[in-house]
C-alpha cells in the first residue's frame, strides 16, 4: 500500500513528451492518493478527468500509450520529420488502421503534410509532370486528390535522363467487397503506368489481413484473388503488371524473403512501436509485418522483372494513411544499400455520411460497392450522402449550399472528369441555383455508368487472366 | 517529486512473481524515499542491496527484467511447466544463445528437467525403445547423453499402432567450421532414422544467423550449404532426408510461410520476451524468428513429403538449449489445430577447457573441428583437455583421478562405443592405475579415426548430392 503526496501539476502547459510523461505520472499518483485518502467523489472525478485528458495529449504527442514507469521512447524514425510518426497530432487521426477527424470538410491535409514531413504537390510539380509526359495531368492531380509527395522531382529527374522506374501499390484484401474508394489509387496508378510506360507491382496483403482480422488464411487468400479481379478490371496492361498475394509470393520467391529479413534486421521493436503503436500484447506477426509491406519497394524483390538490379527507383501511389510503412522503408533503405522509394499520396475517399471518416467496406451503409446495382447506387446516394444544402428549398435558393462539406460534390470531384462541368456545378450549388436533389442526380448519373462499366470489365476477367497477372514472369521493361 | 512512505517488506519470503513484483516496487520506493529524506549512507546502501537482490530473484522467477509499473506478464507459455521459461534459475544458464555453469561436472541436468518441466529418460523408456525397435539402444541413450524427453511414450504408442512419425532437427550455420560436438544430434538422429525407418527434415537457420550475427545473407547461406555437407557425411539416407536452408525454403514454399504466419498470429511479444528475453531494442526479425524454427514441427510445412496431412507426429532430437523454441511450439500447436512435437534432449558437448560451458566454434581453442588433422587433434587434447588427474604421478597413483570433471573421459562417453572398455577406463582412472597422459592417448586414438572417416565421407559429398538433399521432393515414407 502506497501513501503518496504529490506536488500540484495542473499549472503550466506541458511542452515535450517527457514533460507530459512526468505530468501524467504525477497525476496518476495524485488520483491514487485521493482514492487512498477516501477524498470527495467530485475531487476524485476531477483528478481522473485531468488524468484522461493528459493521456490523450500524451498519445497525440508521442504516438504511444502512456504506461507507468515506461518513459517515451526515443524513436529515430521520427527524426526524418522531426515529428511524431503516427500522425496523431491535432484532432485528426490518420494511420493505416483508422482515419477520422471532427471536421466535416475532412482531414486537414495541409497540416498532415507538415506533420508527416512530406511535400505538397504544387502547381509547379503538376506542370512539370505535364511537360515530362507530354500528357494533360490526371484530374486527381489537377484537383489535389493526389496532394502530397516524397521525392517526385527526383523520379522525374531520373525519367528525363531516360532511366526507368517502377510503380508499386497494393491493397489489403479484408473482404470480397471493394467499394468505389478502393478504385482511386488503381485508377491513378493505371494512368501513371500509361503515361510513363513502366512496370507495376501490386501487393495484396492477405497475410496482414489474417494477422489483424478474425479470418482464416484461406479466406484472406480467396479475398486476394477476388480483389485481383477488380484491380485487373481497371485496365492494367498484363505485359507490364505483376499482381501478387503475400501468402503465395513470399513462399515463392527466395529473393523477396531475403529482402524481408534484411529489413527485419534493421528495424527494432521500439521503432515499430513508435510508428504503428504496437504494444507488448501484439502478436509477433503484426510486429514483423511492416517489413513485408516495405520489401516490394526494392527492385531486386522481383528478379523475374528486374533481375538482380537493386537500384531501380520505385514510385508508390497510395492513400496517405499508408505513409507510416514507407517512412519506415525510407529510413531503412540507405542502411541496406537500396534507394528510398518515392511516394504520391492521395486524400481519403469520404464515407457517404460525411468526410469525418473514410469510406469503409465493413460499414455497408457508408459505402458504394463495386457490386452495387444502378438502383442501389441511386438509393444509397439519395438516402445517405451527406448534404451541404439548406433545410428547405426556399433557404437553399436564398443562401446556397456548401460544397466543402457536401459528399455528393466531393464524389463528383473524384469521378466527373470535365473541369468546366464541375466548376459550373460548384457555382450553381453555392449560389443555390442547383438543389441537393439535382446535385445527387448528377452524381448518380455519373457513377452508375462508371460502376456498370467496371462490372462489365470484371466479367471479362477470366481465371486464366488472373493466373497470368499473378504468375511471376518477365514484364515488358526497358531499363 | 514523490514523497513516499512504505510499509516494511523485508519480513517474509516472496512466493509468486506477483508478490516479488510488489516487494520490488515497494523496495524501489523505499530507496527513493530514503534518498529524498537524505538518510544515512549505510541505510541507503542496505536498502539498495536488498533491491538488487530482489531484482535477481525476480529475474530468476519470471525470466523477465523487473520494470517499474510493468507487472510480470501472464505468460501462458510458462504454465506448461509452472516455472520460468528461460532456464535462468539457479547457477546454470541455459538458453539458445548461452550455456554456462559454475560446476566443473557441467550443468545440473536433473535440475534442468525440473525447471523445464520435461521428463527424464529413465531405464524403463530406454528398455521400451529397445523392445519397440528390436535394436540395442544407442550408447547416447544408454549413457544418459540423451537424458530428457517430452511425449516420447506417445511417439512409441503411435509407432506400435503402425502409424509413422517424422524426425526434425537442425543447425544454425554461423560458420563453415563445425566441431565434433555438432555431430552429436546428427549421429543420434541418423540412428533414429535407421531404427524407425522414418523421414527426416533438417533445418539450417541461415536467416537466424544473419539476424543475430554480423554476417551477410550470402555468408550465412554459404555456411548453410557447407554445413549440409558435414551433415550428409553422417550417412543420412537421401531417400528419407530433406535438408533445407531457411533463406531458400521459406521463399520456395507457400505452405511453410502459411504455417509461419499462423504461428506468428498466436504468439505475442510478451510471450517471446518471457521465453527468450527479447527487449524493445531487439530487431523485429529476432522477435518473429521463433515462428520460423517452430514451423518444421508441423507435417504440412512439407507438402512434397506429407501432402496436406497436418497430423503426422514430429519427434525432435536436439540439445536441451533449444527447448525454449519447442515449449513455445507446443503451446501454440493445439491452438492452430496441430499435434505437439515430441522431443529428445541431449546434454551439451563440453569445451576442452571443462564442462562449465559447451564447445563453441567461435573459440578455436575450445573446439576440435571436423577439419582438424590427426596432429591438431592430438595437440589440442594434450594441451587443452581439462584433466581430472592429480598434479603428480605419485599423487595420481595414490588418490586416483576424477572422471566426473575430466573432459577426455567425458568425450570418451560420447565417442567410445564399447561399454566394457569405457567402464574399465573409468575404474582404472579412478583407481589411479591409468594416468592422464594414457587417458588422453586413448581419446586421441578414438577420435582420430572418427574424424578421419568423417573427412573421407565429406569428400565423397558432391555438389550434386547436396543439391539432391536440399531439393524439395517426395521421400520414401509410408503413412
Amino acid at each position: 500500500m502506497l501513501i503518496v503526496k504529490m506536488t500540484d501539476c495542473q499549472g503550466d502547459a506541458a511542452r515535450s513528451p517527457m514533460e507530459l510523461y512526468e505530468k501524467l505520472t504525477a497525476q496518476g499518483d495524485k488520483v491514487r492518493s485521493l482514492k487512498t485518502a477516501k477524498a470527495e467523489k467530485a475531487e476524485i472525478d476531477a483528478a481522473v478527468q485531468l488524468l484522461l485528458k493528459l493521456k490523450v495529449d500524451y498519445k497525440q504527442a508521442t504516438g504511444q500509450d502512456y504506461k507507468v514507469g515506461c518513459p517515451p521512447s526515443e524513436n529515430s524514425l521520427t527524426s526524418e520529420n522531426g515529428l511524431a510518426a503516427d500522425g496523431n497530432n491535432g484532432d485528426d487521426e490518420v494511420n493505416p488502421w483508422s482515419v477520422s477527424t471532427n471536421n466535416a470538410k475532412g482531414v486537414d491535409y495541409d497540416k498532415l503534410i507538415v506533420r508527416f514531413g512530406s511535400s505538397k504537390i504544387d502547381q509547379e510539380l503538376v506542370d512539370r509532370i505535364e511537360k515530362v509526359t507530354g500528357q494533360k495531368p490526371h484530374h486527381f492531380l489537377r484537383r489535389g486528390i493526389f496532394f502530397s509527395h516524397r521525392d517526385m522531382h527526383q523520379v522525374l529527374d531520373t525519367y528525363e535522363k531516360h532511366k526507368s522506374f517502377f510503380l508499386y501499390t497494393g491493397r489489403g484484401p479484408s473482404s470480397q467487397a471493394m467499394h468505389v474508394g478502393h478504385l482511386i489509387p488503381f485508377i491513378f496508378t493505371k494512368w501513371l503506368q500509361d503515361v510513363f510506360d513502366i512496370p507495376l507491382v501490386v501487393q495484396l496483403t492477405d497475410d496482414e489481413k489474417y494477422l489483424w482480422k478474425d479470418l482464416t488464411l484461406e479466406q484472406c487468400h480467396q479475398f486476394a484473388v477476388e480483389n485481383a479481379k477488380d484491380i485487373i478490371a481497371c485496365g492494367f496492361d498484363v505485359n507490364k503488371t505483376f499482381i501478387f498475394s503475400d501468402l503465395d509470393y513470399t513462399g515463392a520467391s527466395p529473393q523477396f524473403y531475403r529482402n524481408v529479413v534484411k529489413i527485419q534486421k534493421h528495424v527494432t521493436f521500439n521503432q515499430v512501436k513508435g510508428i504503428f503503436g504496437f504494444t507488448d500484447s501484439d502478436c509477433i506477426g503484426k510486429i514483423s509485418f511492416p517489413a513485408i509491406q516495405a520489401a516490394p519497394s526494392f527492385s531486386n524483390s522481383f528478379p523475374h522483372i528486374f533481375g538482380d538490379k537493386k537500384d531501380i527507383q520505385c514510385l508508390i501511389p497510395c492513400a496517405i494513411d499508408q505513409d507510416p510503412y514507407f517512412r519506415m522503408t525510407r529510413d531503412v533503405a540507405p542502411r541496406i544499400g537500396y534507394p528510398k522509394p518515392a511516394l504520391l499520396h492521395s486524400t481519403f475517399f469520404p464515407a457517404l455520411q460525411g468526410a469525418q471518416t473514410k469510406m469503409s467496406a465493413s460499414d455497408a451503409n457508408s459505402s458504394i460497392f463495386l457490386t452495387d446495382t444502378a438502383k442501389q447506387i441511386k438509393n444509397k446516394i439519395n438516402k445517405y450522402a451527406f448534404s451541404g444544402g439548406k433545410d428547405t428549398v426556399e433557404e437553399h435558393r436564398k443562401y446556397g449550399g456548401n460544397v466543402d462539406v457536401d459528399v455528393s460534390f466531393m464524389y463528383l470531384t473524384f469521378f466527373l472528369e470535365d473541369d468546366h462541368k464541375l466548376e459550373k456545378i460548384r457555382q450553381d450549388y453555392t449560389s443555390g441555383a442547383l438543389l441537393t436533389g439535382e446535385l445527387k442526380k448528377m452524381l448518380i448519373e455519373t457513377l452508375q455508368p462508371i460502376i456498370a462499366e467496371h462490372q462489365e470489365q470484371r466479367k471479362q476477367v477470366t481465371d486464366e487472366m488472373v493466373k497470368r497477372f499473378m504468375t511471376p514472369r518477365p514484364l515488358n521493361f526497358n531499363l
